[in-house]
């Protein structure tokens, strides 16, 4: 299981930590399906014999991190002896283990578990070439890109050689787009204010900040309750004006019928998406959702398992607006095949972030995409959540509505040592002290 | 979180196991995607305070045993002090848990976890009701058994009325279904012959032993290699005659372009069924493969991750047979919802079976199909694997090819203590022996 790679250094080390922050006793991130997240990180440190280290996480909402954290744990025998030379190959190798296969297969807890140290492995090799992940991806020739793909199941919508096209159609006008991402950086969007655990006074305040901040769109949590998303929608329109993009997300909690019957009555707000009407799981149904609320856009993929699903979300024309995570499929190597789905489909990808350390890890994925997949920033947007960026060594720089490019080598995943040991759960003093 | 039942016992202990039977060693259970799997249970025992018990488990395949019996474990605050009178709210809240739910939804690990739990309660209720699962559930009225399924995300294919007529148009001859099955059993097949590790001769050995028992269909595993499969058709036919059902499965092997060029290939064996032809997440693949092979029929299901993916996969027409797992969606309460939704359709439900236990759990949902749901056995057939069924304290009976109806209290679920013991990993004498 552990057969040597071609580098001249070996992962011989792996740690993991149960990291949890009481983010429940403040309501943020409160929606209409998750009332009271303690966002968590089910944490990895890979460290190599000549002195480099990797850091990745799954993003878990409390309770069940433990769980997540052991099934990280369980993928120690894979990586140490390994190096990072052949990302493809080792990637596959974890998605493909025919007996871990059987947990998902490529979903839920292991399929996090293998994204979290996929992104830890990527992490070691940005960190190893010296460049943070996005350059390091970007500058990657077309053919070593399509090497890191899994094409299993995806051939009737994309195959390699199309994938390779895509990839070389950005190919000669990379460096032009390298330099604008330096200095412009990429847009953001804020969902801070719009959480549905906040009153209207704090709604209105933080609408007005986000719009003061440069911020090019706003979201708003919503179907809980239609009476206070009318109320709420009010408010933010009496702030924002009537043409600002104003999305609103609804956290699965609809059915088919409700969620059209909801969306139409939301409909005069003229909202700029609509995100995760339904179940993640319901490819047709978000088809249906699709066509009985157009022309509202609809967005979704923070809950969709893996490439399979985005594939038929494209197939169906079930969604608008794709919002791949960096820590829910199979880390860099799946995100790289959904992009090139999205590519060929011709839907923006907008990330899903938040959560702690969401924002770090997604604005690469981005970027990376800016650069050398769509060639375009056109009606993209990265979710930004101002939370917990302080607990990391290498914070996302938000500028005048934007993300501003990261330098640092790396995947930018690194928490503060002290934040690990301060929220370790539940020995860390952060829970003790509650 | 354990806000007491209304009963006057209590649910008091929670015992997990990490199981595994060394079927590696034998190629018992080879198929094309499976090469090796060590058949393995993550169990879990629990017991009450006035001296009853409840077993139940998730079934793996080896590697990850550990993570999945963790799981399990960590559902221990939701059951200890609870009761098993209203198993419809227990299994909502645990399906529902915000926090949990994130680690699906309702999928993988967590969601198998929640499955042997809510299988174990079940095993407890009808242990206590000293009646097997089979028949406290068909003797439930349609308003009980309504009230045991979650139609969120259903209500575009299925709404509570709808379900509630399918039962009610069942609930007049059941008594006579319930007195055939007693006589009669129901219908089983044999998938020992077929697995990838055997030798031709091995090959026609078992399909003339499963014919002399009476078995009424056949199933081989296929999609390794295209000559190898056209030979061991070639010699399955030889044995079995022209019109004998011999079904075929795939084990998701296959994309939709090489499903429908594979099975076209082997269309002059006339199979039964193509089972799994591809991921058990792609329902427009599924779909385009039914419509590519057509009139070969399409099975699926063992892998189908919850009712959501089920619902659209009859929508879309992209299954003949329905073949539920006992183990993997959210145990009996979901299960029910996937029989009423196959009834709705009209689609049989042809479980699979085989692993370590799957057999003793799934009888008793195909009879329960067959006495308050369906009403047929008409083209229904379990699957049947004859391996570690001599661990269970009430293992399956077969005789003329045909499972007999249980008559012991209970699930069928509980494991031999010393069983468990021996085959504890990596500790137990099994293990420890090798």
């Amino acid at each position: 299981m552990t057969a040597p790679g071609a580098g001249a250094y070996r992962i011989v080390g792996m740690r993991t930590h149960d990291v949890r922050f009481p983010t429940s006793r403040e309501l943020d991130g409160s929606d209409a399906m998750n009332p009271d997240p303690d966002y968590s990180a089910a944490y990895v440190v890979l460290t190599t014999d000549d002195g480099f280290d990797g850091h990745g996480f799954a993003f878990t909402i409390g309770r069940g991190n433990d769980v997540q954290t052991a099934a990280i744990g369980a993928l120690e025998p894979y990586v140490i002896g390994r190096d990072v030379e052949d990302l493809g190959g080792l990637y596959k190798e974890l998605v493909h283990d025919s007996q871990l296969r059987w947990l998902g297969p490529e979903k839920g807890v292991m399929h996090m578990a293998i994204s979290a140290v996929v992104n830890a492995l990527w992490d070691l090799k940005a960190r190893r070439a010296g460049k943070p992940l996005w350059r390091l991806l970007a500058e990657m020739s077309p053919e070593e890109i399509v090497g890191l793909v899994d094409f299993r199941y995806l051939s009737d919508a994309l195959t390699p050689d199309q994938a390779l096209q895509i990839l070389k159609n950005a190919e000669s006008s990379k460096e032009a787009r390298i330099n604008r991402l330096m200095v412009d950086g990429y847009p953001a969007y804020a969902t801070s204010p719009g959480w549905l655990g906040y009153d209207d006074d704090k709604l209105r305040r933080l609408c007005q900040e986000a719009l003061d901040q440069g911020f090019g769109q706003i979201k708003l949590k919503v179907g809980a309750d239609l009476a206070d998303d009318i109320r709420r929608l009010t408010v933010a329109r009496e702030v924002c004006g009537p043409d600002f993009p104003l999305s609103i997300d609804a956290n699965q909690r609809w059915d088919v019928g409700s969620a059209i019957a909801w969306v139409s009555a939301l409909a005069e707000f003229r909202p700029h998406w609509v995100e995760e009407p339904t179940s993640p799981d319901d490819v047709l149904g978000h088809a249906a959702i699709a066509e009985g609320i157009r022309p509202i856009p609809v967005a979704t993929g923070e809950h969709v398992q893996n490439r399979i699903v985005f594939k038929q979300l494209l197939q169906a024309g079930a969604l608008s607006y794709l919002q791949l995570d960096a820590a829910r499929v199979g880390g860099v190597n799946e995100n790289i095949a959904i992009l090139l789905l999205a590519a060929k489909f011709g839907v923006p990808v907008c990330p899903h972030a938040g959560g702690v350390g969401l924002c770090e890890l997604v604005q690469h994925l981005a970027m990376f995409d800016y650069v050398a997949v769509s060639g375009s920033m056109d009606d993209r947007v990265i979710e930004y959540v101002d939370h917990l960026h302080e607990h990391f060594t290498d914070p996302v720089v938000i500028e005048h509505g934007r993300y501003r490019a990261p330098t640092a080598p790396g995947f930018s995943a690194e928490m503060h040592a002290e934040s690990i040991t301060a929220h370790t759960y539940p020995g860390g003093e952060v829970w003790t002290r509650a």
